[in-house]
């Protein structure tokens, strides 16, 4: 008879006949339980176990549900003989070849190995941007507005959706729109699994391999992802102080035909800078001469620093030429997966069923408890609190840069946002100033990722929003020294 | 000064200071409060609405957070002079052109118009599939589990992921795949928004324009969406009482290369057929002859109603040439849009980081509950009920067929899956007979959605698992009694 080794853990929240289950499903996989064989009678085992015969059959049962194992009546209970029918592992050389069947759409595309790591452990600081401080989070207004998703809404959500989302949802995002000066209503506008795969939409309906696609540089890595993999040519338009450099942009456009332009006006990713009113008439104008739309991508409107906002250039675009894209990745957490696209109706219906075709919709609950959070005004009080320390973060990121960094560093006070672009000096050897951050736990994206051309190795993006002030503090001035003891030249003196 | 007519609702959820915010917001929609407009000092309107001066000030404020209006210091409060920058509607003729922008590759296909319309109201029997019955979902444990993961989860939920997916969901759903005989730990698993998502997945890392796909017929109609929008050519292959016809295959694949089979083996979609065992030999024989991938689709694999079931196409796969595909939409809701791939790890690589180009990854508290009802066993309970509850709807689907169809009316019971293929008889005016049921309230898709070739006009795929069994007779008795209303032809005698 089996030797049958399990020890009960009373103390788990897993039930005992599932830690039965468990064990016994294990011997299985392991080959210690073989097909055919007979389990021991429950009565038998109940008594060697010490358990309840009851636990065990319940165990058997639901082994005989996920079909581990059969029951004949009167006979017992045996493996499952048609389970077992995996071998280990493929016989050497006979792997399946799976490179010469990848599209050629796809083949040319590298495999970022750094997406595929996780990022060493401990980080101590982290400073990479594109992420919010878990400390921050309101979890009580989540665990609310999940809890009456599910007991009030979810007979209305449990089955397919709409291709533009949850309308309750779409409602809610229009009326909250107004903020930003952006008149429309629920039809003008369609849910997307967070910002990134609006971007993705819009290049899968409007690019063709080989189109010219406008980007900021430095500029958005989310976007160069996304156009590369839809096989845009991109062209890097610079950023100065007052954002997307429309003189360069104005020569592009009267040399060659050019698809889309990108950009993010409202604090231009990653510098932060918010587009200037002259440009964004400029831009608005070199869109309208050559009939080209602009994707406008207002990630992080909900924050700015200085000034008064502008409002979005969707608020100055009497033809429906500007698709303009939100994201509640800044307000609430990446991890929601949610944003939205406001477009012109004939290009957001090619939209929302391109996103139909492709995973039939987002979320439901998570679009329920969203709407509930926008319209409880507690999505409004989180973003308003979130203000206070973002601006209080970014001042002591400002004032630790000034006091720590080696002279010669440039940086700008971001006017909106989530991060100060931070440029070293000359005679820092980069390299090894990287090397020695990362070794150290302190987690920072390396400039080079916004550029197309290998460009920015010497900057430093510095998300100010994952921790509080005095540890922003102590981080920059790790960063400082290490740069300090990476200086290639002394000062003369 | 303003006439302010607003009423306080003293029973609604929504704060006044909220409401009285929405009305002014909506105010300044209508522009009866035009731009540069002086706002009632927060006192004088307390006076006036019997409100406290402290709800109108922290209306005003979050007005002010919104960009609504301004605040000067000592001189009042304004509507801001930005915020309605947005003209009413463009002026005639001045539309952008967007049709002639949309990209080659999306141009030619279709826009689905049914896909837009909402489905006609009141639906009074609902027969379509891909659904589930709201009254049966595990809303406790739903609750709990989210819960959970807000409280408990949040802070590691909350920043970017894995692009592989949440690794304890991935972990869970590998110990889970030990009841379908699929051994494979979390790196063999990613996961995917549904099971739709991994075909688009997989359609976009291997097809090619033009590349031949075999699909089922009748089959998959989100397969032929998928496949349809990567412009690969679609092979139909007949489906008989033994799932896909590998004998049709075989002719198919000597005359011509074929990029991939697509199959739904446990409960063929729509027939609900099991592939027999000969016909998984035949097929995994010819793959391996061809050296093509097979994409098993086991969207359905947890109900079945007659045999014990087969174990996955994926349990014979030593080479790793078979692409699984598993989806939690019904086993829990298609709303909840979580699915997942098990595939050679090169291939699954490369579908991970296309999706991770594509939308950055699934709702995080979605994955971390489903983890959680997995874990506990939940799930495995719920759908232990919903096992039973669907073999009684079956049942009871069959034995109303049998009794209320007109004669002739071709069906076979469903050994898995949760519809039957109901094929009217030839002398049923199929068109009449949709646009009766349909002006009835009662939901169903016509049968030609399933094919490629237009056939199936007169089929009748019925899902059995949206009502109880008093009421799904209720409904096949009515449909019954439309289609003998439309026979075109009288029984002689």
């Amino acid at each position: 008879m089996l030797d049958v080794a399990f020890q009960p853990d009373r103390s788990a929240a897993e039930p005992i006949y599932r830690q039965l289950g468990s064990y016994l499903r294990a011997l299985v996989a392991a080959g210690r339980l073989v097909p055919g064989e007979k389990l021991p009678a429950s009565r038998e085992l109940a008594l060697s176990l010490g358990l309840s015969r009851n636990t065990v059959n319940q165990a058997y049962q639901s082994l005989i549900d996920a079909n581990v194992v059969v029951s004949h009546v009167g006979q017992g209970t045996f493996v499952a003989s048609r389970v077992a029918a995996s071998p280990e592992a493929p016989p050497a050389g006979r792997a399946f070849a799976w490179e010469g069947l990848v599209a050629r759409r796809t083949r040319a595309l590298e495999i970022p190995e750094a997406l595929l790591r996780p990022a060493p452990e401990p980080i101590r600081f982290e400073f990479r941007g594109g992420r919010v401080d878990p400390e921050l989070l309101p979890r009580t207004a989540l665990r609310r507005s999940y809890a009456r998703a599910i007991s009030a809404q979810l007979p209305d959500l449990a089955n397919p959706l709409d291709p533009f989302g949850w309308r309750p949802l779409r409602e809610a995002i229009a009326r909250s729109l107004l903020a930003r000066g952006i008149r429309c209503d629920a039809d003008d506008v369609a849910i997307t699994s967070g910002a990134q795969h609006a971007l993705e939409l819009v290049a899968r309906v409007l690019i063709d391999p080989g189109d010219a696609v406008a980007l900021e540089q430095p500029g958005y890595f989310g976007a160069s992802l996304v156009f590369g993999a839809a096989r845009a040519q991109p062209i890097g338009i610079e950023v100065d102080d007052e954002g997307l450099r429309t003189d360069q942009l104005a020569r592009v456009l009267n040399r060659r035909r050019v698809k889309l332009v990108y950009t993010t006006p409202s604090a231009q990713s990653p510098t932060g800078v918010a587009l200037s009113d002259a440009r964004r008439s400029a831009l608005l104008e070199l869109a309208d001469a050559h009939q080209i739309p602009v994707l406008e991508d207002d990630y992080d409107s909900e924050f700015r620093y200085e000034d008064p906002p502008r409002p979005a250039l969707k608020t100055r675009d009497p033809a429906g030429q500007v698709i303009y894209v939100g994201t509640f990745s800044k307000a609430l957490f990446p991890g929601l997966r949610l944003g939205y696209v406001v477009a012109a109706r004939p290009l957001l219906t090619r939209l929302a069923l391109a996103r139909f075709r492709g995973d039939f919709g987002s979320d439901a609950l998570a679009q329920a408890a969203l709407a509930q959070l926008i319209e409880s005004g507690a999505l409004e009080r989180h973003v308003r609190g979130l203000r206070r320390h973002y601006a209080a973060r970014r001042d002591a990121m400002l004032e630790a840069l000034a006091a720590h960094m080696p002279e010669g560093t440039r940086f700008r006070p971001p006017q909106g946002g989530h991060a100060v672009w931070v440029e070293l000096p000359a005679d820092v050897d980069s390299d090894a100033f990287f090397e020695s951050m990362f070794a150290a736990g302190i987690a920072a994206a390396r400039g080079d990722f916004a550029y197309l051309d290998g460009r920015g190795r010497g900057c430093l993006p510095l998300a100010f929003v994952n921790h509080p002030p005095e540890r922003i503090a102590r981080g920059i001035a790790e960063i400082g020294a290490i740069a300090k003891r990476h200086r290639t030249r002394r000062k003369s003196a």
